[in-house]
């Protein structure tokens, strides 16, 4: 399995358990589970694959994917009335499939040799467009939207830094540091409410 | 006309309708039910085609197809006012159009040469994601959110029995078999309140 | 530069304006107004590409144009206090983006041989999606929803007739015409209320 491929899975798991937390918001059968599951894991993936022109994509490529979708939608079918706050579960999962999806996304783009603004965009289209997705489909505010939260700057800050250390030491510690970076900063303003300066401004909207 | 466009041209007008009457819910003008007309129409089969890199994506072949969404949102938009309510016509057509589009998609995924789980999510694709545009965008809460309602669930026993069916018996009786289960199981549930159980928890959200 | 790279930078440039106008209504930070305007700045265009199979789409294939978006980002941050009502600027400046997207768009599929329907619905296609993207990610009502605002009416006339004109005159005074119908129509419709007959019905929606 390819370092891209290996992502590519881990983050469709990932993603797919925070899709079914949001199912599970909405109490939808086991179905609604799957699809949410579904449209959250292969999202980000799948808008990056269209846009790089890369055929078939991904879960096309590899159908066996899509397995990892079905069992993260029954886990959390099964279990998620045991967790206390399913919204808190949903917030930090989603930070860890973030984590994992930018350097999923960066990793397809220097494969197929981009490395500049397009490969932080890519890290970037893939870390967030899944959850996105799940966000508007759901009838949620999307998590871009949170006021005073590092979400799309914690990604852009670890796919921006993974090109330059893919540059300067090779893909693998490319990875490392900017699933490292996307994830701290998350966590940070998770925990710790680190966050940017907003744009406040007292005309009327 | 291929069983793959007849198919494709039904399920485009009856979705046509179903964009309109979203339309006419919003009480847009003439050009407003168009677009919501086409955005339903070929949605579904617009990301079916883009996934699939199946070029050009159907409507771009054969634009004579725009011409059956023109025809509906007019003849919606000179009727609508005739009918009792809209939201209910809205339902029972969107599930006439759910079960043309499904077997739509599975008609081409399988021309394609694709059988398995790909053949089954390009039917739900196809069936599902058109409506699901004209929900999103017309701010109305997207049939796969009703709580209590097969939707999602019809498409993907429809899809999954028509892949079935097609290895055992060929394509005809596969897209009579699943425009037949999609729509009975949709219409059971307008009809009969049929549902899956529902997840439900008692900790908060 | 060609004529089809030209007016996609203004588009670019003028809706990467309304994005961040968008995330100073949404209180973001930098990297949301940059995320805002990237979205709503490449979002129709991409859709076009994506649809006409064009590869890569215009930002991968010129990243430089990436650089009005940050401009434009960066400019609205620091002095969108200044203005009285951030709204109607964001509805003027959307104005003038649909009215040069849309010839951009028609450009594009102009040069790619498209002239009929394909041709009237990729200018469309290019001047709506952004700003809906924009809309739906932002949680605001989108303009096309908007009761009797001409919009996509404006878009489509500015499509059809630039058709019609290039047919006839070629493609410069098609651009002409197009951009100016289409701006013309829409500020019509925001400075003066100018509307086609909106659907109306007694009966329950």
């Amino acid at each position: 399995m390819t370092p891209a491929a290996a992502l590519d899975l881990a983050s469709v798991f990932v993603f797919a358990l925070t899709g079914a937390l949001a199912a599970s918001r909405a109490q939808l059968d086991i179905v609604g589970f799957l699809f949410f599951s579904a449209i959250t894991a292969v999202g980000g993936g799948t808008v990056r694959d269209l846009l790089l022109d890369r055929n078939p994509v991904f879960w096309i490529a590899k159908p066996g994917i899509l397995l990892a979708v079905a069992v993260a939608a029954v886990l959390v079918y099964f279990t998620a009335h045991m967790v206390e706050s399913r919204a808190r579960w949903l917030a930090w999962l989603d930070a860890a499939a973030l984590a994992i999806a930018v350097p999923a996304g960066l990793t397809v783009a220097i494969s197929l040799g981009y490395t500049g603004p397009i490969a932080v965009l890519m890290g970037v289209v893939t870390g967030t467009m899944g959850g996105l997705m799940r966000d508007v489909v759901a009838n949620e505010v999307p998590m871009v939207l949170r006021q005073g939260e590092l979400y799309v700057t914690a990604a852009a800050a670890g796919a921006l830094l993974g090109t330059f250390v893919y540059a300067a030491l090779g893909l693998a510690p490319a990875l490392i540091a900017s699933a490292a970076v996307t994830f701290g900063l998350r966590a940070g303003s998770l925990a710790f409410g680190w966050q940017l300066p907003v744009y406040r401004s007292r005309p009327p909207r």
